[in-house]
């Protein structure tokens, strides 16, 4: 059930690989994208200290901007250039209790028209599934 | 169809409307807890600069980390004293794109039992539904 | 918050309180339209011995089948005339066990544009809330 | 990240692969389990005719109700004999149309603990990806 993309940027794909974000929700989680194929992408943070609650474990909250944020990156480089992609919807399960190490998402896009995407979630963390998204994209073209 | 509750604890209301957050993705988004009634609550943040993305939109996951914290949050009033809620999962409808002012959550828990709770959240930004979200949190209950 | 609708279209509401189903999974479940106004629906079935399974409630299928009905069924009267709604994605809460009487839908658009609208839904029976649901649906205009 | 379940139950897996349902609405579905391992199942139906609604494609609430169930289902052969499982909630997304063949579901345990377990559900149709869920079940223990 492979999907296949009429668009592919390998060049936005390299360069959000090499992005350090500096600011915003992107920067407070420090977020890197690792891999990025058509359709698919990983992506990670280091759980720092600032991301623990004082019930000891990190914030859900983290788990769930991460995953917002990569619901959108992982279309980028199979839209036409120029196009944007906003989270219109998402769910997610949060499956384990994260008190630190590396949390590493694993996108893949499921479904994708001219106007819209549905994408899938995996997060890992210390060899432990701890949150599955499923989640709605929507795709505006590039103005004329 | 409004709820009563076993539990009600006027102080732990109060002193999550003083508290102010130095750090965590609460003191990122900087959430101040605006009014609290057994199993209702509203919080609120100022969006700044640092959240908004280079399409010049706040970035959808603080307000996904935003539904998050306070799906949680709503329930410490009416938990037995040192019990502690942990959001298991939830979805959330971005409804509309926000580029300032302040984002004001209005969370109500719609059931209870003495393990888990339902809790439904409007966010409103300069008059306007910017996003609703629905979830689950179980509850911990304090240990013996 | 409450919405304005640029349509509303009484003589369909009236029709759609009228209608009895003769088949499809609303003809199964017997679903009945009571009450319509712009933006909200209410809709009925009353849980029969087929709905029940083994364990003696009855089957959680029969929400999750009424509300991803009342959901699409809600738009109609706020679209333009030949337009129609279909269901891309929602969420339900199965919130209490059912094992008779008669389940309420409560339906309310809570966003609405030219081609998409949220909507969210309570369902109760015997006066308890028993489900939650919210989610999206996808408009067509009527073709020229 | 493969799971390993501390129950098996073959004679479970196989009196559900014989099982023809009568009533309720697996019987109107028709719905059949065709695969069944540890944590996996397949099941399907056949669209008939009196699923398809005016608008010529089949009702989404078929495809509802058949996540609701198989979600429920995969966890049996791998609970203590004599529990019962309960859909809490879950989220669908409806991809594409489905106007005729057979609907195939492939679920998936990804989390399971003694009470609870997440399941993922994928539905293709004419081989095409129709519908994606995720959704939670509480496994109640049996009675001593």
């Amino acid at each position: 059930m492979a999907l296949t993309f009429e668009h592919w940027n390998p060049e936005t794909a390299l360069r959000f690989k090499k992005f350090v974000p500096r600011k915003g929700i992107d920067g407070f989680l420090n977020i890197r994208i690792e891999d990025v194929e058509p359709g698919k992408l990983s992506a990670s943070f280091e759980v720092t200290d600032d991301m623990i609650t004082m019930i000891g474990n990190m914030h859900g909250g983290c788990l769930s901007a991460f995953c917002d944020h990569v619901l959108g990156v992982v279309l980028y480089p199979v839209m036409p250039e120029g196009s944007w992609a906003a989270t219109t919807e998402f769910k997610i399960n949060l499956l384990k209790p994260v008190s630190g190490g590396k949390c590493i998402a694993a996108a893949e896009v499921i479904s994708m028209s001219k106007t819209t995407a549905v994408v899938r979630i995996d997060v890992t963390n210390q060899d432990r599934l701890v949150a599955a998204a499923q989640g709605t994209c929507l795709i505006m073209a590039p103005k004329p």
